[in-house]
């Protein structure tokens, strides 16, 4: 179920685990896609009752990615705890633009930050398709929190 | 053994398979930024000589990555085969920042382009160092055919 | 901090991801040996306090693997939650064997079974050592609690 | 095309990348499963034709894992190329049991070994149906060059 009543960010907590680390003693850069990933993919849950998953099965309606850039700010390794922000920093007719920021939990520390926009599109024609009514009020509402502290942050 | 007379930029060639696939039946994101990451370890190995496993265990140098930037252009599945064009697009004292384009083999069309930047650290210090002795002739040898390439494709 | 006082098995959940899933709409097999391991390195760590990464680079012991096998049972897809019991099964000298049995949160419905044995190793030498005296009390302990609960269910 | 005729084994090879090390400096274990599942997919192609994609998605059948089983015996580590041999060794009904050994390409060091069973299945009703009948010639020749070298090697 959608939530167009939350005042707060969406904030997505996981541990660095030992098979996240590379040879070099630090997360593997391919895993923080990952990582980008499965923050937006528990927002668009917790925020929009959308699972990718019944979406495109049931719903026949995507979700995919057009564009994705990830900045790697400094190491991250186990037992660090990150928290992730995923705020909805443009909407458009089809399109959400994510702005992503990872800290490690305990000290804040910045970790990586992403920009990435996912489009809906028909699962039939491949076309994008305007958001769908049923999420319309609590993208809305997720693009007022985002421009309200980022606003405040810059 | 670094290459410093090579005329062509490095191509890297992969089959999709099984596992990279979700359930929306295309290659699930963030195996792309893998494959971006796949080519680039190529790229080192091919034209650097480079292995990243040896340099950060024996010569006790780092290659992070500090950014990578994905635009997702096509679907990619199964018996798809990509092929993948690495060019140095920018050479800094310590940093390669590449552009990378990735097309299906058989027709040409293009399924996905990449920038990423490498920087060589020190695993002692975690300092930039600037690119190796050992690699400078083949770095400025792939920058020339970088911009070569992009002179012509402007 | 390991835990000789447990008196219940340890208990791993995870949500099914969009990424978990292949083509076909299920849980793509490998990542059935992801989800068994990251159940017993999160056993690792909340019953022996032993971080993974911690343990390999600063205590120089490694916890390798020798053997896993898999049972796949029944399918699974988002939005299941599963929840992984891990027992340790059996305990060698040196090498742990955990039988692991993995079940639908909600339904109690079997998805998968596995056994794996680790076993502590040397990292100068890469011969197996003794499980080390910190540990020990708990290993015992959790050993006696599989073996009731096997005891139990057979 | 399924291959009836042929009549060695076969093989499938793979570069150890730097993604697949962990932090102990290693192969991950669970990638492990995964190269494995690369090998048997190959195999599939390989000798029966079946791209595992279209054949869940066009013919809907399915070929889901039922049992794995790994045993792993010596490290694998950038610059290693492992070379890995898929055996059918036993042919049921509706199953394909693999045999598979991986060794080091160069040197002929065992890496790992595994068993693995996966069966036909229609992907409208999830039982398990026959061998199609366009594979059958060729699954009882790959059984016929396992019989033989198991024999050989026994």
């Amino acid at each position: 179920m959608s939530k167009p009543t939350e005042t707060t960010p969406f904030l997505h907590t996981r541990r660095i685990l030992f098979g996240d680390i590379d040879s070099a003693g630090i997360v593997f850069t391919p895993r923080i896609s990952y990582f980008a990933t499965e923050a937006i993919e528990a927002w668009y849950l917790n925020r929009l009752g959308i699972d990718w998953h019944l979406i495109n099965n049931v719903d026949k309606i995507g979700t995919p990615f057009v564009r994705m850039e990830l900045d790697f700010k400094s190491r991250m390794s186990p037992p660090d705890i990150i928290q992730t922000r995923v705020l909805l920093e443009k909407l458009g007719r089809s399109s959400l633009t994510f702005k992503i920021t990872s800290r490690i939990q305990d000290t804040g520390r910045l970790c990586w930050e992403a920009r990435a926009t996912t489009v809906f599109v028909s699962n039939e024609t491949y076309n994008s398709i305007p958001v769908p009514p049923p999420y319309r009020a609590a993208v809305q509402n997720e693009a007022a929190i985002a421009a309200r502290l980022l606003a405040e942050e810059s």
